[in-house]
C-alpha cells in the first residue's frame, strides 16, 4: 500500500536527553524500517569509533572536496573540524522506502530543513529541567565548573526550539522509542506527502462521472 | 505526564470510505480516550434515530436560538434543515483531556478549523477509486443513475482535500483505526501543543544558570 519515499528525520535534543539511545533502540527494533546517517568528520577517531559507524574519518582536503562537489547536505565547522553529512548515503535510502534517521544540532537541522524541506525535526527532552539537571549532575562525581557548563550547553541547546516539529519526551525509553516510531509513521499519512496518491484518486474519479 | 487538553478532530472523507465504522470502532476500543460530538439538526428524526445520538433533534426556534447565543462552532443550512455543532460538549470534554471527534464535510470541517484553529482535520478515503467506485456500486442492486449520482458525489468530496491534514486510507478497518488513533496520539506530542511545556522547561534551566 505504501510506495512513499522514506523520511529523513533529524534528531536534536538536551545532552542528557536520551537521544542517542532513543536512535539505537529505534535500529534495533526496526532494523528494516530505519537507516542511520553517519556524518563525516575531518576529527580524529576516539578509541572504540569505527569508521562508517561513528564517522566516516575523512582528511580536511577530502572533506573540502566534497564541500566542493555538493556533496553534503549541510556541513559545520566546529573549533578546528568539520562535520557534515553526506547527501548520496540518505538519498539512496529515502528512495528505497526506508526512513533515514539524523542526529544533529540545531543549527545543521534547521539547514537540513532548508535543503530538503520534507524533512522532519524532532526534539527530544526529558520530562523536565529539575529531571535534566539531575542526569546532568550524574553521580555527583563531576565538579560543579562541569556541571555548571553542561547546564550552560542545555539552556542553549533549548534554543531554537521552537522551530521543531514535535517535542518528544523522553521519559521512559522503550515508550519513547514507540512514540518516535509512531510519529514517523503517522507522517507518512501527512497530506503534503500524500498529494500524488489523493490526485491520482480525484483524477480517476472525475474520469468516471465524464464517461457515465 | 500528559496534561494536555484533548485535541478536537474532524474526519471527513469520501462517502463509501468506511469514515463512520472507523469512528465507531475507535470509540469502542478506547472509550475512555475519545467522545463523539454530537451534531443539533432541525430535521425529522429517521427510523432508529435516538435524540443525543445521531443528533440533538430540536426545533427551528430552538436552533436560531442557539445561533443568537453562540452555542454553535459551526452551522449549516441544507435544503431546508439546520445542522450545527454545540460548542459546549466540545469544550468540556477538552479541557477534561479527552479527544473529540467530529464527522462533517468539508465546508464545515474549515470553518471549524477557524474558529478553533488547533483542530485537527482527517481525511478518509478508500485506497484508489476503482475501489471506491465498486464500494458505491454496491452489490449490484442500485439503478446506473444512483449510482451516477454517488460517483459525482465522490468527486465533489474530493475537492478541497488538500486542506487537511493527513490523508487516512482505509484498506484494513482495525489497521486503519489503529492509524487514527497513532495519528491523534502523536499530534499531542506537535510542538504547537507542547509550547507551554517547553518553555517551562527552558525558562527553568535559565535559571539553574543564573544560580550557578
Amino acid at each position: 500500500m505504501r510506495e512513499q519515499k522514506g523520511i529523513l528525520t533529524v534528531v536534536s535534543g538536551f545532552s542528557g536527553s536520551g537521544k542517542g539511545t532513543i536512535m539505537k533502540r529505534l535500529l534495533e527494533r526496526y532494523p528494516k524500517e530505519y537507516a542511520l546517517s553517519v556524518s563525516a568528520t575531518t576529527r580524529q577517531p576516539r578509541p572504540g569509533e569505527v569508521h562508517g559507524r561513528e564517522y566516516f574519518f575523512v582528511s580536511a582536503e577530502e572533506f573540502e572536496d566534497m564541500i566542493a562537489r555538493g556533496d553534503l547536505i549541510e556541513y559545520a565547522r566546529y573549533v578546528e573540524n568539520y562535520y557534515g553529512t553526506p547527501r548520496a548515503y540518505v538519498e539512496e535510502q529515502l528512495l528505497a522506502g526506508r526512513n533515514v534517521i539524523l542526529e544533529i544540532e540545531i543549527q545543521g537541522a534547521l539547514k537540513v530543513k532548508e535543503v530538503l524541506p520534507d524533512t522532519l525535526l524532532l526534539f527530544v527532552t526529558p520530562p523536565s529541567a529539575q529531571e535534566l539537571r539531575a542526569r546532568l549532575e550524574g553521580r555527583g562525581t563531576e565538579s560543579p565548573q562541569v556541571i555548571e557548563a553542561r547546564l550552560r550547553r542545555a539552556a542553549e541547546e533549548g534554543q531554537g526550539v521552537e522551530q521543531y516539529e514535535y517535542l518528544v519526551v523522553n521519559d521512559e525509553l522503550e515508550e519513547c522509542v514507540t512514540l518516535v516510531h509512531q510519529i514517523i509513521q503517522c507522517e507518512h499519512s501527512r497530506m503534503a506527502r500524500c498529494r500524488n496518491q489523493i490526485n491520482e484518486i480525484n483524477k480517476e474519479l472525475s474520469s468516471f462521472v465524464k464517461q457515465s
